[in-house]
């Protein structure tokens, strides 16, 4: 695993560097070395045990230093909480080469871009921002597998600065791990992720603070089932990062925390009243949209 | 499977009817079947094909009435949607015979008891209220397993009029099947339900019922990936019977959903203000509360 992969015949696989090497930088360098699509794979982040174990599983090749990875690679992963995009990207930006293609795998876009537009001034078309939908309850190295994007979406958000060869090529370094390319502005991207992602772990968050901070909360998380957990699951996730998403997303967040809230101030009218009959069409229109979602999205 | 067992000696092993037989009411049977604790096992229901499948799947011995079950049964348990208690209870009592016991698996604990005191009368002690805490996602016979009991906690709420031997008595029929039994008031098992369970899945189907509302709902769905699964499974549920627990514990919904509501007011004025460390402890706070219950709970 280990071994450079010669290319049978013309240029050199490109060498790609990935920006924190966890979960979703260590699953892309596995996937696009399984699919021969990459050379050398540099391994760049914090905790060095970490970058240790990603060379141990053959996800990386060697660490190196941010400005290492700025000369050398040709393809860049920044795979960082997203409120230390700025600071990676004006960190690269000194040694950046010309042709060297820079993505990210932030939640959010919208600030991303605001970030990548201040680091990287006049060389902001180099970065094409984009967002693979994949689970992030795992983390760490040894969660990286080549197969996570298989069948997963990836929502690219190219800014008007991008060349069209930039796109394409990012697009088909995502297909060669398997995954589903959509295109859409940054801030439908936002606004979406809100709503399906970034509001559920919320919500989840809020009430998973509220049971445990419940007088008889011992009482409580005794009695709680199958359903709690799989309503709680993702309040577990790391507070760094949902701090980092939140606060990046501030307003679409927001915006749909009270659309929710509307929603909720018509259900509890509806128990409030006792009202049978409306609170059957709103539990049915639920539930109906739920397993048709669940008969379509190939998520098990 | 379908063969009588006979007892090695002393008296016939009890007659066992279940109203009710889904994965709740199936599962119990084929849990006390299989420790050999009931004999002759009736099912009660409306729906004649979902009987019959449940003695194909040698759950129940036969089909019969509510008349019937009552003649016959030594244990009766309860399997229905809490708002059908009373009216179920109302058609076993005529022909119920005095050392028989009967027990619920209701969501809900005051509401049942309250439809039990108004059909069953004198006859109130005969009947010891339960709640298995298993999971409700899967229904019908088909679904029903002998170990579905296995580990979890089945709550009784037993009232005044019950006899110690009765309590003792359906006690030791839930530790056959495995389960570990807790004692508690109707008043606690409903807050704490409402908070655990009842409250989760309001949630869960408001949140559903607004993405699903929303004028780009489709793209919503299809960039919705394994935590809005996680966070909106239960909301795939049977609204007939949530509909029915919901009404059935209102004054401890309403009560809880106002506690969600203020932690929801904390948290989400932490984002307005962009306030990061009290955003952050609010995450942490129930990220580690999440993670130690799932350490201990043992539900995967």
């Amino acid at each position: 695993m280990h071994e450079r992969q010669q290319p049978v015949g013309g240029e050199p696989r490109p060498v790609l560097a990935v920006i924190g090497v966890g979960l979703i930088g260590g699953s892309f360098a596995a996937a696009l070395r399984k699919a021969g699509a990459v050379g050398r794979v540099l391994g760049v982040g914090r905790n060095r045990k970490s970058l240790q174990q990603a060379v141990e599983l053959g996800l990386i090749d060697a660490e190196a230093s941010l400005e290492q990875a700025a000369r050398e690679a040709d393809i860049i992963l920044l795979a960082v909480p997203v409120g230390a995009t700025q600071a990676v990207l004006e960190a690269l930006r000194p040694s950046l080469r010309d042709h060297t293609l820079i993505t990210d795998a932030g939640s959010t876009k919208l600030g991303v871009v605001e970030a990548a537009r201040a680091a990287l001034g006049e060389r902001i078309g180099q970065f094409v921002p984009g967002h693979p939908i994949a689970g992030a309850e795992k983390t760490g190295p040894a969660a990286a597998v080549a197969d996570l994007y298989q069948g997963r979406t990836v929502v690219l958000t190219p800014i008007d600065e991008n060349p069209m060869q930039a796109r394409r090529r990012l697009t088909r370094l995502w297909e060669a791990c398997g995954a589903r390319v959509i295109v859409m502005e940054p801030e439908t991207h936002d606004l979406v992720l809100a709503s399906v992602s970034h509001v559920p772990h919320f919500l989840s968050s809020v009430f998973m603070w509220q049971v445990a901070s419940a007088e008889n909360s011992d009482l409580r998380m005794e009695l709680a089932g199958s359903g709690f957990r799989d309503f709680t699951r993702i309040a577990a996730g790391s507070p760094e990062m949902w701090r980092d998403i939140f606060l990046s997303n501030r307003p679409a967040m927001l915006s749909e925390l009270g659309e929710v809230r509307k929603a909720l101030d018509h259900a509890e009218q509806a128990l409030q009243a006792g009202d049978a009959t409306q609170l059957h069409d709103f539990l049915e229109r639920a539930a109906l949209a739920r397993r048709f979602w669940g008969s379509r999205s190939g998520l098990k």
